[in-house]
């Protein structure tokens, strides 16, 4: 896992910090990227991010740009490496998928779940993992444009909203189903009543974005594989946007013994009920400003200064991650006294 | 000092709990409420809310109102109430003070500058306290709109900026610069050479707030007057807007006692020069969002998740207010355990 | 009919055109009011101009506020007034009248759609026009905002959206059914239609326009009364955002004589299959800016170009008037050689 | 002259139809584009233009990538082609050139301006042309983004402003200056006197437009060679945003003949003292949108109803360009009976 700034979403420096640590673009299994466009429908720095490194990865590496890097939130990639079979165990484990194209008239249905379902599991037995030693799924989903909205109504399909904005939603919540199925944190019949009557259905450690780049679902697991190597993984869930006691306890969930935080992996929303601790909060009727900014750059604020770290992965729209108005925190850390290879994660440039 | 949450900008119903807490209207110093608009140029919100407070209260009380709930904040009001003479003490002081109008084309300028520094020693001697015993100096100034702009341009004056965002931050700074000059933080000296070459000058106590709403600065000074009453108040400067550190120190700077955080005064700001612990943020060239919503918002987060409350008042736009990109943060407690009167803090809705 | 530019959301000084025209603050029938928010969920300018008007208006006058002055529209307000019993014939014939507040449940359904029937019938009749005669039906309509929603749930009235800046569209199509169902522009069978399928039914003379600042509908009609006075109304409908053809004909229909152009009303809206002409438009993928504003702001400039007045009501948001991406547009003109008395129109300042 | 509707920023499909045409891409001497960004200093969507251009594209061809299709206005590509030696005469000339790189402390001051003349003398030298025969001047030219500010302050260089949004302005002016120079529109001294106090001076041709993507100046010129071929190039300056009447005299100026529209290249500003035809503008107060959105909004809306496409090249923020307020507007139609190869302009998708 290598983490670098970027100094824009067409930046792809981040390969020279892999070559300094052994690696060739062909070890990439993904890249995980913040790039600093709006997040949302029209975010076009996902889009450059993502052509610029496809241009040098090889087939099958998978791309998760996430927009918007509100308030303190600095722009960055992750890179998510392949070792080598006689590498030393670095603690984690990791495998990405992607499912085949989610045809737009099924985006945001129980097909879209169980496309992602089926992939999540697969990626899950390839990390070599069991359900209970994941902490995070990384899932890049896609949206409906204009476009698709009038390719759907002409071709006879319904999409699951006309509203561009809202199809990131519904594509999330999907997604998340789709993990939390795979994972075992709720049943089949679940997934319909979240479907049909919104019933509150979440995974604790979904972390899943949208975007217009992508036609169909990518998906990054990453787990713990004991107690040998540098590295270790953990997630909480957070149950409002304030939850700094959550992010506490994880970050303290180490042990007493000196770590590093490699990174953090975080959802963040506006509460649907336009409250929070029994306060109005104006995210839902701020019409200058989508809701997912607003809670990417309050989390993003928390979170940064609980850490010290700028460079976070906070992700806007959490629907079927954690509770309404709260959201999965996943954190890698590195134990700066244990033995093994730091070439994972020293490369934080 | 009453805290209320508020329904919109036009909501006066804390006056039912400042009735309720035993005061009348006539009572009240100065309201200071954060509302829900952009905090930028066109935000209507404060003005609403400066009308319909004025509707309601007796003249000469102050009306300090900040824009911009971004992220979990939530829009508030603080009534700032003037004791019976014969009230046991409280632990705080304070009093409010204006300035004549600003003249458009003084606004950002030395004579600007003059007419605060006056006001605030006069403002400070008013409310008993020594320059060492202030906490916070709270200031509403005014701005320069496109027909101020013309109106300085058509009489000859050149105004000192032309573009009316960039109006807010002249009087904020030219504002802090008054008060600093007004507690003996800086010399006059200190003043010419930050209105001539941008030197780093700054106030550790200044919060100070822009808006199209009044023409001249409206003052609430806040100290602390000794050991006795329930209330206390502290002071501190957020280096950068990730400062969890000092944030956490200045709460846990009221000894080992039971407290609960009544109102915590923040700025804050995007560092100018365009990185955060030497990370690149985004904040000032995304033009999509003001940067003063920015840093309101990841302030927000990171203060109402290390006090529990998102009913804050954290204000845009820290020029001469700390150092750049980081802002004052002043605090009140109650000492819950402490003799003497609630009456002061109980009504927080 | 007396429009007059405004310095801000809450200058009332058309008073002062007003009673240099002979008239008095209780002859005021309405004000129709532009004023430069977003035009959309958090617009306080028109909550503060609605608040400055009510404070000098007799109970009864209606307050049409529509936010949003985007491009070169410029904001202000043009008053309805009452003529005496014996004064000469304008031309022109008007009425108000005002629903019950809207049951938040009932907003966007088929009960309010019959609240507003019931009261556009009732307003023409009291204008004593006949339907044919009617050339503008103004409609201001609440929406929903967090709070309601919420007090919708929690009371176990489903919502007919949960999204506040959706709330504006279904309260404005909802209404615009009303006034083509009292208009005889459709059948109860069409409003059922358009309610349960989307079915495309529209009204050719309504104007609608949602906003916080009211809970019921506030209802203006306009309609022609013959050959006398110096005041002629006409209206066309744009087919789509581009339609110059449709507004030059409608302009030029006074036949060939010299006018002056008083006031247009108008509807704009982004096509909501996101083509114009056969083009793709953006203005439903930009999750930056509302499609509203971009409507208002592009037949805003077509409007002022083709009529060289700025202050024009160009109002965005036009489920159920004109066809899907077009618009109604009314006109008001004055004959400039007809006999009759001017102080109804003389006073553009 | 090509010009092809695009289905996104990366959308090189009109290859396809330069190839229809029986050209090569190899011919493409510059590509023009509308993107669907904001057309601010964060618009990646001219970075995944240019990008995806110069994937194809030959050495030298210049990219000249607008951001910002704000209301009606449809994203699109124009190419502009070299015709083969022997090809028949269109009736237009053009070439194309380029700076050296801009040096980020020299970006909105005369050694930027100096550039600029000399490198627009040679382009319309190149192209065959006399100064009086130049109709466009289509210019794309960098900004300062908050790492190149940083690093004027770093080597000690003061930058021209420190506000990355104002660059864009500074760099657009100090480009036209340039050009109207290099066309004898203005004397060295006005130049000086335009940069030291803002006076006015302006060129009627130039179309001038900034961002992030390039490090240079890039530069098309556009010509009239007479009464030969199909195409026909005018321009005129519109003396506001509302100046429908010099658009239309524009349109009606290639005489009784039958003409289609190619393509108009238009340039859109808020009038710098906030008024338009004596009106108030709330363009430069609204801290929610940048005037340059606003501009192109109104402007395209306006020149899209005129001309009845929306697919029009409208540029915003047009310093230097036209008088305050207004701007230059360069038309391209084809004559519908004329002899001569409409493979030049046959291909409009």
């Amino acid at each position: 896992m290598i983490k670098t700034p970027t100094s824009g979403p067409d930046d792809v420096d981040a390969l020279k910090v892999l070559a300094a640590s052994g690696f060739a673009a062909s070890d990439v299994l993904a890249v995980v990227a913040k790039t600093e466009g709006n997040g949302c429908v029209n975010d076009f720095s996902r889009t450059l991010s993502a052509r610029s490194w496809h241009d040098v990865l090889p087939p099958g590496a998978v791309t998760i740009m996430s927009g918007g890097t509100e308030g303190v939130l600095s722009p960055h990639t992750t890179l998510i490496v392949r070792l080598a079979d006689d590498a030393p165990p670095t603690g984690l484990a990791g495998a990405v998928g992607e499912t085949a194209l989610v045809a737009k008239g099924d985006l945001g249905r129980r097909a879209h779940v169980d496309q992602v379902e089926v992939v999540v599991r697969e990626t899950v037995a390839a990390a070599g993992l069991q359900a209970e030693d994941v902490h995070l799924v990384l899932v890049k989903c896609p949206l409906l444009t204009s476009a698709d909205v009038a390719d759907c109504v002409a071709s006879g399909v319904e999409p699951v909203t006309a509203d561009t904005y809202e199809s990131m939603a519904r594509s999330r919540g999907a997604t998340a189903l789709g993990i939390a199925l795979a994972l075992g944190e709720c049943s089949s019949s679940d997934v319909d009543a979240a479907l049909a009557s919104g019933a509150e259905v979440w995974s604790a450690v979904a972390s899943v974005s949208s975007g217009a780049e992508i036609q169909n679902c990518q998906v990054l697991v990453l787990g713990a594989t004991g107690s040998e190597g540098r590295l270790r993984v953990a997630h909480t869930v957070m149950r409002d946007a304030m939850d700094a006691k959550a992010v506490l306890e994880v970050l303290g969930s180490f042990g007493d013994v000196p770590t590093r935080v490699v990174q953090l992996f975080a959802k963040a929303e506006a509460s649907p009920d336009g409250t929070i601790r029994g306060r109005r909060h104006t995210m839902l009727t701020d019409s200058d400003l989508p809701s997912t900014r607003h809670a990417r750059a309050a989390v993003g604020g928390l979170l940064a200064g609980l850490s010290g770290d700028p460079c976070l992965y906070v992700s806007g729209g959490a629907e079927g991650q954690g509770p309404p108005g709260g959201g999965p925190v996943a954190v890698v850390v590195e134990l700066l006294d244990a033995p093994g290879t730091t070439a994972s994660v020293a490369a934080l440039a």
